[in-house]
């Protein structure tokens, strides 16, 4: 072996000679030793999804399926003027949530969505009894919704559209829609009264996703919304018998989907309790949303404008812009017509089994923390600052929710 | 420094003891170095987005993006009737690409998506005028749908939903069937007749699209319609001369998005030219497409069942089954009344621009390539066979868009 024997001349050659080769082998062991760790260092830190080896498109869109999956996402819904705002105000004021002004878009796709799962039951009914269903389908005449939805998703499916391709191009945008609303929240959050109608579908595509269900006495409701003019599918500004039948068949239907997703992820939330008892309320939300406590949920007022910002076309704005108080609660004593307050319990059977006192006419609701009867004294004595800033948040366009009965005429909102 | 000296010490020890330590660093460097190598090159493996330091959720996003805006996307429109299934059926006969049958939930998410640009025109204008935009918005009478529409997308602007979140909210939707509908297809493509309608803003939001707006005889296109009983949003199975004008307006639509998007993004095809010189014409759409030209696109017919598969549903599977051929070309001929026929430019005067004679009751539109008078041939001589297959693929089910009339009020189809 020359090649040994050279080495070994060389390595016999002179001792500090040795002394200085042996000590540079040694740094550029440890340098190298280094870089090693760096590297591996840097490769831990690289999500898994990366290092998958995928088609890039199927991969990018795992990926972007996984995260919505993952990600936590509060649903805050209920009827109209139950409380939605000042709960979203109040998550809003917590570091780890952002809700939000209402995106009205989501609720748009979901009926659009509903609309075509309405036909998939009717395509399953059709496939027994198809003439029925296809009778009228040639003649021009105004067919049955019904009849032109079952047409309608026979060639969806035809067409090689499948429930799961909707469903994931409906998770993709309401994940786009939340991403980009509520940018840099590690607690994804959407407020849009209407939401909780799909809350079984929208938990069957975000398997993390958890409802909160704002529930409020009808008649503090339907007065609210009739002198507040809020023009909702449904709901007519003239008439309280017919307002307490759309209440009721609204709060039926978001019960029942509530019922369905359980009570791990969809939690009912009484509006009167949530500004009567704050403390006790919220600390049971924050613990059902896993969520820590942190004392400015007590006080969302005070980061409006700030943390929280409120759209000048909700109703609410300038009502949420107060700390929590009682303002809201009885405002209605007295102005339910007498005939529709005998029928109550037929008109809205929902308002007893959610054990409201519909017997008397001025129902206590409970009893209030010192917390709110302060807050009620600071608003007392600093009257015009509130009507000030109130006015500054009053709305700028009408609360017209019509809107969304131009694309539903065959299944309202309510 | 006795650490120096004891190092010394034993440095000098023995020779041959010297000869393996030294032997046994170089083998851990070389180790190393080699470990260094390989986790080096795993590291420029990875996705440079996977390296980014973003928000995890935020890049997921981004990679979506970047892929819908990267990849490819061909979308095929024109008036209903007019080839845009036999387009759809020739391009799939090219390995890299996959339309497939119309997937019907892409035109109905940007109509609806349109409807809100809209009430963004509306909104601009109401900076100006917003006592005319708001007038009769809180009363519950029908309020006129421009209305509602501003006052809805002021609630969308002031609710934190910019142009921005939609467009992106949208390209996801859109993105998501189209990548699910054509799995493992090179080249992404959408058939939806309407979707031209919306080039323009298609393009906004992939900037890899490419469209191919069909061009066909208005009058065969309206006999066609009206013998094989197709319900399109107001076309009337009944009136020639309606019909004309919903064309017209359809054509005037597409053609001034194809305008918009440009030369290099948008090509007219001719039904007419397609089906009498298909090799030239597919020739230059393929060439328009940037894809190599293969001999089975001529021959689409063979992969019908195998790669091409047809909707049941939609009305030319049954005649897209056939090799192209010149049967639809001039059957209208002698059907079209001649009070309309005489007005047939004041109805239609898109037909004339589009360089139709629209003065002879036959006219002529070009000389038919020697393959496709073979393809005729040989229709006759198996008549039998070709009546059965379409006799297979005939519709099951109507063929009905007024499916769109119902989220469109405000703003139909044509």
């Amino acid at each position: 072996m020359p090649w040994y024997f050279m080495c070994r001349r060389i390595l016999f050659n002179i001792p500090h000679r040795t002394i200085r080769s042996r000590c540079f082998f040694i740094t550029i062991l440890l340098v190298t030793i280094i870089i090693v760790i760096l590297l591996a260092y840097r490769l831990s830190n690289i999500p898994q999804e990366c290092l998958l080896e995928h088609n890039s498109f199927r991969k990018q869109n795992d990926i972007n399926h996984n995260s919505s999956l993952e990600r936590p996402v509060i649903f805050i819904g209920g009827m109209p003027r139950s409380g939605t705002t000042l709960m979203r105000a109040i998550l809003d004021s917590h570091p780890l949530v952002r809700c939000g002004e209402e995106t009205r878009v989501i609720p748009r796709l979901l009926n659009m969505r509903a609309a075509w799962e309405k036909s998939t039951l009717e395509w399953n009914r059709c496939n027994y009894y198809p003439i029925v269903c296809f009778a009228s389908s040639d003649d021009m005449s105004n067919s049955i919704n019904r009849n032109i939805f079952t047409i309608y998703f026979t060639r969806l499916m035809a067409g090689g559209i499948s429930k799961a391709m909707i469903d994931s191009a409906v998770r993709a945008f309401v994940y786009e829609i939340l991403l980009h609303h509520n940018q840099y929240a590690d607690v994804l959050c959407d407020k849009d009264p209407f939401v909780l109608k799909y809350a079984a579908y929208i938990s069957s595509i975000f398997s993390n996703a958890k409802f909160l269900l704002l529930i409020r006495d009808a008649r503090a409701v339907i007065h609210s919304v009739m002198t507040r003019k809020v023009t909702i599918t449904g709901f007519n500004l003239l008439d309280y018998r017919q307002n307490f039948k759309v209440w009721n068949k609204g709060m039926e239907t978001m019960m029942d989907q509530c019922t369905q997703v359980g009570k791990d992820k969809c939690l009912p939330v009484y509006y009167e309790q949530l500004v009567l008892q704050p403390k006790n309320v919220i600390e049971n939300i924050l613990k059902f949303l896993n969520l820590t406590w942190v004392d400015s949920v007590l006080h969302h007022e005070e980061l409006i404008g700030k943390k929280i910002s409120l759209s000048k076309t909700e109703h609410s704005s300038d009502q949420v812009i107060k700390p929590i108080n009682l303002d809201a609660l009885t405002r209605w004593i007295g102005h339910i017509p007498s005939d529709v307050k005998s029928e109550i319990d037929t008109l809205a059977p929902m308002l007893k089994r959610l054990g409201y006192d519909t017997q008397s006419d001025v129902p206590t609701y409970g009893t209030p923390d010192q917390l709110v009867l302060d807050n009620m004294n600071k608003l007392k004595e600093n009257a015009e600052f509130w009507d000030s800033k109130a006015k500054f948040y009053a709305r700028r366009a009408p609360n017209d929710t019509r809107i969304f009965q131009n694309d539903t005429k065959h299944q309202p909102i309510l």
